[in-house]
């Protein structure tokens, strides 16, 4: 291994670490589910999605997480074409501290730029997450997860 | 003219006013541009646009108008086929206290969820904005804008 | 209460009472349907979807139903993000005159404008309604669906 | 040439004709000129536009023109993404009977289905084609426009 | 019948024939299936399915089949909303020599164009298209499947 | 300066000049400018664009650029949105091989799955780009342009 080799892997393992933790505090196990998800297809898809969105763009200083949950939420209720990909982030703008409220208020306001149909799916994956979630707080204590290992 | 129709004048007037205000406070000039351009072609419309998006969903006390500037951003940058509406939000984020590097943060943001010509092209609209914005500046104080009209 | 108050409920209740009208007249069912399975999560935009596009849009007198109905189905097959809206108005179109081969020839005619795939999940969709239409109309007369209660 | 290529080329030439007949009903001046600009880039595309769009489905005799129009015009006023077509068949839309009321109309109700953008967008579309349209019928009469040659 | 309607219906079966042929070469059992299931809601549409995409399109010397499949893999992943035709393409394309690897790959690119949601939804729809074909591969052999009959 | 911040700028720095080198070998000038573009408004985002799309997955081994362009013609004439994005990969297809028939080719095979307007201002984006070229090839020879400077 040169040098150079071996400075490209210590790099890419702090981005990949920095990604792993940003994404476990957004999506958390939904984050995870999707990483693990793509093992089998794509194993190298699930490094960049680490890297990328979460250790380069979430990771930036200069906006909150809660902004940045808001405007996810907003973006893939108006796309209307990534129903798993919005649950996760909606659950994810819970775990960042948006209220249940609030995230219903931004997909009702989509129903300005995007049209009813767009509204109205999103809230539908809105009730999904809530009533996920408020299942899993009725059941008694799980084993706590294990984190996604690094690859 | 009945007492049904004498209220529903009355209360139609009272959203049509609460919106007009609302859009001023985000859009300003900007809101108040588009509102007029109707005027020729569907002046029922311009009342619409005011009524519904801003009477009724900007209204709503459950959203802080900062975080609903964020949500607007973020989908017109998404969904990528409405630019002169997005500019009008990105000044309209401006002025209800987003900053510029917040702007920017927010359609680099969608790189990741519509890709990257969606974020090229939210922000070449954002330097307009802030171009424009800039160049209005540097001028000699012009005689404040006559506000629109209620029709 | 003041007047201003009670003014605005009396309007609000005749939007409201005109677009529940309009609501069940297009949609029938398949609208009530809707608008119940918003009360849980955002029963505040059950409000809004009736005034908003049944006690306004569909109001207007410039245009038929018949003609709105296909400018819908039309809009939902070429955007084709928006299933569950598009049957329910493909019912729609049906209830208000529109013929079955016509609901078909609008959504092969999006194959042009939209592509291919946009107009066999139309077509998809389409036969999904007139099956469940069949079967329903072979089936013992039911008890009278009751009409959603205002809120 | 064999019998099976001469009875091809003549039956491709039923259908062309068939097609640039009805593209001439419809989209007029409008429709001619799209097949025009693609002589020097793509020939063939402008055959395959005039034998599979208006040859093949708008020559089918179950929908009327009039709603064909209609549905177009939202169609591509809530895809937002092709305005040069829109703004043809909006043309078009009145060269077969529909009103400039009735396509306002249209275009308004997008505003439910695709969000606000889409329809100020499209009602944009509509003054650029009714402005023209005015300036067209205030000048003296031209020659009549020589149809496009079958390639 | 005249001589015209003759050669017409000589002509187009002509175009259907070498569009069935086409059809079956690149999506195989699954472009047959799409087929058959308009048979009870929309024939005419098969018919011009054959005809103009595979007739036409497809048949065209100017591009090979290996290209033209990761074009549509690639168009249908970015767009987002035709998952079933998604699937017939990504087994399309293993059809007509694109590797699982390289099938991958175009999907992973959309990232960049589209967004991560939609480059995870069309990784998703190749991962059940391999699992289902090598599923296939493993059972025993079956009857080969007769082909679609021209109607 | 810590030993892991440094390894960090050594391996971005890798990553940054592996991408910069690929963007100027596939979009040349057009990609330049683009990144050159976002020196005002968004370095960051010329670093990220630079890093991800063309150091991370256009260098990826497992597809040839040839089919890398290819798939990026298809999707952003598919998507309809990114004018300013399909014109430049346009000519990336042309820097690496794809020949003007073939770029042509796959922007017509896209009217099957995107709709005759996503083909149309597809070809008018092609047209735009092979008579810019033409122009160029007609010019007497300017001086080498320098390649962008890493920030």
């Amino acid at each position: 291994m040169t040098n150079a080799q071996a400075s490209q892997n210590s790099n890419d393992n702090l981005r990949y670490e920095r990604g792993l933790a940003k994404l476990q505090q957004i999506d958390g196990e939904g984050g995870v589910k999707v990483v693990e998800s793509l093992a089998g297809i794509a194993p190298d898809f699930a490094r960049l999605l680490i890297e990328f969105p979460f250790g380069d763009i979430y990771s930036r200083p200069g906006l909150d997480l809660r902004s940045r949950e808001i405007a996810v939420v907003a973006a893939l209720t108006a796309m209307g074409n990534a129903a798993p990909q919005l649950k996760v982030h909606i659950q994810g703008a819970l775990n960042v501290g948006v209220t249940r409220n609030e995230v219903v208020e931004v997909i009702m306001q989509m129903a300005v730029y995007a049209g009813f149909p767009a509204a109205l799916n999103g809230l539908t994956a809105a009730r999904e997450v809530f009533t996920a979630d408020d299942e899993k707080s009725a059941q008694p204590l799980a084993e706590p997860r294990a984190l996604v290992e690094t690859p």
